[in-house]
């Protein structure tokens, strides 16, 4: 899909009430610390800290975090092109993991690669201490707003 | 592969050692509340409760939690059938999300379907009030203990 | 989803139609010599022999051999099960090649997992000689006919 | 993977092989019509003409065939940054097809994300009729030569 038409979909103000949520995260991405860090038309970059918390016995950062990171900006980045109202489910997603992570920042940056009415298609970057750590693509439902 | 030879290569004590690990979990298992269940050759069984704490504000379970329980069953499923010292890293896994989960036990039961000496390929199904709210499919690979 | 669901969906007609439409297969099927053996509500099985112009330099099947096979029955299980004119695009699917396949028949089962109005989730084993050779997961499209 | 590491493993008589064997394709490369149009480090193009022959009765290509395609690359460009004698095997990938195709050419370049001592992680993005067709994601196992 063009990037034109991302930029004539894109909201910024839902992209702005992205970056201004960090602060009243609740759940899982409130436990990982999740903080979005930049919101573009069909790009979305969150942040957290490995924190000691998070390592395994192993010394090494769980999967499932980075698999839950994965999960979270996959959904994200589709909110500022779609219409108010709609929300977005992950459908599916496959993420590799390429190295160990056990200190520092991780990053995660999302590309939406396609949109049509329904389904976004979106791959995913995930890097830490200068080199790639995960890398996803997965595919997400827009569902319109439920009739009330 | 044969389920006769996950049978000789089952270690019952490792299996058990994850049953008592229940009790000292830490870090992401720990805040989902996950717990092994059953554990058999080839096949692990992990159930948490959907506290509200892990629901989103559109009161649905965060498809994190559910991948990061993926990501957990996957590489614990392999280890009663692993030599000791030997480590399960997940390559890769791909986790198709089927209903939303807003109540109750989620429970996944992870089966190995493939094991060669460096590589294992698990199944997941996760269950949730009667109905099936995730499969996903992953490589685990299996590697040996660092020489000290 | 409940066998009993897909039973009562089951259009046996459109099941018998695949039977019959072996014999004037086209295209990549017909090239591969896929054979659809088996329909039943939410499953069908598919065969084919390896025969020695399917083998690489390396004297085992091209995995794109066993792929291809794979988006075949991924989107075939669907169509039973479907309203007659909707179609089955398939959106993504991830399969694992498990052992090398050099001789004798590939035969591959698809089975719906779940199913809703839209989507359609599906495994699928592929056995040849005795031994699982390949296992899929993917996720297919239902798309109601186009207004004409 | 920094690209520099891959300039210094590249071999250009590999890919420079890869670009002279267009001409003796057999088997399923050669039903496609599957021509390697170019191959850095770390990068391999392939390109295939829309034949009828390969439209399923609606009109569009088969997915097969986008899978297949997939499965060729995803291999073929590990070789260049491999040791002579071993050989790449395709561990597992998932594809997302984003949109039908049915006249022109199919591109698909293949870039290698990751790459240790025994597994390659390769992204894939397949183009047609200027716009994208397909996007992969996939896992290779480099193997050693068998002892002789």
């Amino acid at each position: 899909m063009a990037q034109e038409s991302f930029a004539e979909r894109f909201d910024p103000a839902v992209a702005e009430g992205f970056l201004k949520a960090n602060e009243r995260l609740t759940g899982l991405p409130r436990y990982l610390g999740v903080r979005i860090v930049d919101v573009g038309p069909g790009t979305l970059a969150a942040e957290m800290e490995v924190e000691p918390e998070l390592l395994t016995p192993f010394g090494n950062i769980h999967g499932g975090v980075l698999s839950a990171l994965c999960d979270h900006v996959l959904g994200c980045v589709c909110y500022p092109l779609m219409k108010r109202g709609q929300w977005a489910a992950t459908t599916e997603f496959k993420i590799n993991l390429l190295a160990p992570v056990s200190r520092g920042t991780i990053r995660a940056e999302a590309t939406v690669a396609s949109l049509s009415r329904t389904l976004a298609v979106v791959r995913i970057e995930i890097q830490n201490e200068g080199r790639l750590a995960g890398l996803a693509q997965g595919t997400v439902t827009i569902r319109d707003p439920k009739p009330s």
